[in-house]
């Protein structure tokens, strides 16, 4: 035992490379998460040992095992110590530090969410640097579908790294091979011509510009609400003018906002700009609160653009791999609607986790690009493709796609339940595990967010009056059971 | 052994999550590669156990019993047969195929490099398909400046994945702490205001956000011949028009290229289009051959920035970590140059060849960014920042810099003897171990790089006239020794 404590306090780095030794801030704070008795006297004592230690750097060999002498003569239970080195394992950095680093450090172009800090997780539960357990409702955007943490991608990783950690885009490999063998079944029909990327956001950049140089035309319909990403070319077909104005790209003149769900609006647009490259959400996520596309409106605009010659780009980075599937087999929103994009972006829970994400097109269209027009160092290297082998083969092994449609049901007659019981707005947005639900307004839904993780649930995201929550895509009966239990203690503790 | 060439026939999942059986094909490339006396016979035997096995299919456990048993029957040596089940570890698919998968499926956005199919490496050495090895001299455009593989950083990303794969950009976590704690002495005095990305192309995408965020002003000043990456905004401030042409960035009104190492260039365009931002290269690598900031014009281009009030941002994504230094601790070019940008883009071997990149300014600049107005799924993710924290600590601790200071000086003596003893225009451009060396004319370099492969070296890198090498910044003394040999035999091969 004293070893362990050991190992965790001055770090064994043969072992745990990716840490630090433990500073003084954290090995207080860790006690003080052991809400037993006598814990405040074995912290007033190793206070005394730490001494003069200096405030939040690694702490010296010889306090460590000061420290190790006192834990392990004082009459602290096995189990006690046990948690005290997995806590300190998990971070060995304070709560107070982690995030006032953050707030130094950071370049705040996003809020900081400080409101607890995760550090490790297992399936849908992520535990916290003060050792309390949440059930995960956001799935990190949907880059976590497949669970916070996932064995068998780590060893395909460890083996990739210590084989061929990294090769550029242009280069034949062989994990690239594995994936593209894999792959082709989940994929819509036709679309099988890969550029891999490394965020979603560059997805869409680089969707555009294939779709530019296919068409030989610049100028492209996105919607009202839509939401594709941040670059340059993807934060110009995104909607919501905050997120372009500060940057001087809110009046880019080859973009023309539509309405959704509204093909008198995108013919109009596409006959007086010329254009030939309509992008969209099939769900609008993040800014319309989850809107899904009408079967009416999807066949009517892939109508339209076949009758004027134009491609479609489908935005599936958030709403592909299972997570809005409403029958079996449904990796991607436009299988559900049964058309076929001309271009599709993927990504999000593509790798697991792992950064890796990609533009699909058919092969006609993959023509238009020669050698020279794009290129990247790290798109498709080896590590992603093994993560996303690994992640895709998960995918089906555990038939997502099944599961979201059985836990989409659940959800959908548990939150029209709540919503009669308490006499909620509770408009319900859900498609497969995409879903918004109308809590009246913003103000509530961010009160029944806080009393959510009261009861151990984490969910950060919302829209207006809407509460999103993208939970991950295995998540179990019994989970979504316990979620919507946590959200009714919570509508009744915001009443 | 027999059990040794089962698993690497069917695969053990449980041990390589990121393999496959074996295909036919493989097997019998991997015996014409022992170039040993009987192998033939033996391939005949295993070819006909293969049998109908279908084509590039993963092969039965029946087949796979029945050529180990044949194998350890047959008389081949241990080490042999310890060969082809490393060989089989390396790839369990056939080059041809990984060759034709590639050709067939990856949207042709640069020129397919299939001359030889890497599988494994270590530091600066790589073995492809074939069991051939090659010292490297393109470290993938500088992303594997450590070498090829990395236990340590395998063993932190297992540790990682195991424990937390992914956590959203706007959320406090450790693993980004940890690398914020400990890569502040590595940073340019004031830089050390970060957000990080996923790619070049996006750092330098959002470098130009948060420039025009703080200055208020779109347009900028970009050089001829500078390469700043491939999304819509990186390569719109990317000279070669071929890059740009096809997607309709040709005519960005808010760029304006002026000459490189000419001051007068820069203030006349920036006076004529009130521009407030700079961007650059210190060292033009991959457009003009590796062409360097004089040190009057870095002298002068900050002074006129400073006059101006107009802000510069130092792509340093190839030129940083120790790529380019001059003297010990040189972490970025600025530093040999003794300027600070006002924002910097840094890259490539930051993970030591996980991606991961950055935009660094300081704490004014960084201010001019709000909640909202960026945002990433991936961006600093825990998997990142664990790859950054062990590839940076082994910069430090390898003496990088040190390294790339003696080894230029080495590079730099043995070119211009071998120019001088052959008689060849060898203008030599070398800053660190970015190096381009002129052997006349393109189809020279070609010819050379050709004869370099014979002679065990792989180089691919060039610009017109000039061989560029990139190599690992960990390349010790004996093998710089084994470059410049070769490249005397290829100088011979190809007179």
């Amino acid at each position: 035992m004293k070893q362990k404590l050991m190992n965790v306090l001055i770090n064994d780095r043969s072992q745990h490379p990716e840490r630090l030794n433990a500073t003084p801030e954290r090995i207080l704070e860790v006690l003080e998460n052991i809400s037993k008795k006598n814990m405040n006297e074995y912290s007033k004592n190793i206070r005394s040992i730490l001494g003069t230690s200096p405030k939040r750097q690694e702490i010296t060999q010889d306090i460590a095992e000061k420290i190790c002498n006192y834990l392990v003569s004082a009459d602290i239970p096995d189990d006690i110590l046990l948690f005290i080195a997995d806590q300190l394992i998990a971070s060995e950095i304070s709560t107070d530090e982690a995030v006032e680093m953050h707030e130094t450090y950071k370049i705040p172009v996003s809020t900081l969410e400080k409101d607890l800090v995760p550090v490790s997780g297992k399936g849908c539960w992520l535990m916290d640097t003060k050792g309390k357990t949440y059930l995960d409702m956001d799935s990190n955007y949907s880059a976590t579908n497949l669970g916070m943490s996932n064995e068998e991608i780590a060893k395909g990783l460890y083996n990739q790294a210590s084989q061929l950690i990294s090769m550029k885009e242009d280069r034949v490999q062989i994990a690239r091979t594995r994936l593209l063998k894999t792959i082709m079944p989940m994929m819509p029909k036709g679309l099988n011509y890969f550029y891999f990327q490394n965020s979603g956001g560059e997805a869409v950049d680089k969707a555009l510009k294939i779709a530019k140089a296919y068409t030989g035309s610049r100028h492209v319909i996105a919607f009202k609400n839509g939401f594709h990403g941040r670059t340059h070319g993807a934060v110009s077909v995104t909607w919501n003018e905050k997120y372009r104005k500060p940057f001087g790209l809110d009046h880019e003149d080859w973009v023309h906002f539509a309405d959704f769900n509204d093909v008198e609006s995108v013919r109009t647009l596409m006959e007086k700009k010329n254009a030939k490259i309509i992008i969209l959400e099939m769900i609008q996520g993040e800014e319309a609160g989850n809107l899904a596309a009408t079967q009416t409106f999807m066949d009517e605009l892939f109508e339209l653009a076949g009758e004027k010659g134009a491609i479609v780009i489908a935005d599936e980075v958030q709403t592909g791999f299972g997570r809005t599937a409403i029958k079996q087999n449904d990796w991607f929103a436009c299988m559900g609607y049964n058309v076929i994009p001309d271009i599709m972006t993927i990504g999000k829970s593509f790798g697991g986790g792992y950064p890796v994400t990609a533009v699909v097109t058919r092969k006609e269209i993959s023509q238009a690009m020669k050698g020279g027009y794009d290129g990247s160092t790290f798109g498709g290297n080896p590590m992603a493709m093994t993560a996303a082998l690994i992640a895709t083969r998960q995918m089906r092994e555990l038939d997502v796609t099944g599961n979201v449609v059985a836990r989409s049901r659940q959800f959908e007659e548990g939150l029209k339940h709540l919503s009669k019981k308490y006499g909620l707005p509770g408009e319900i947005r859900i498609r497969g595990l995409m879903i918004a639900f109308s809590l009246g307004s913003s103000e509530r839904v961010h009160a029944v967010q806080e009393a959510l993780k009261d009861h151990g649930v984490m969910s950060s995201l919302s829209t207006d009056k809407f509460l999103r929550i993208l939970p991950p895509t295995i998540i179990s009966e019994k989970e979504v059971t316990y979620f919507l239990e946590a959200l009714e203690k919570s509508i009744q503790d915001t009443m």
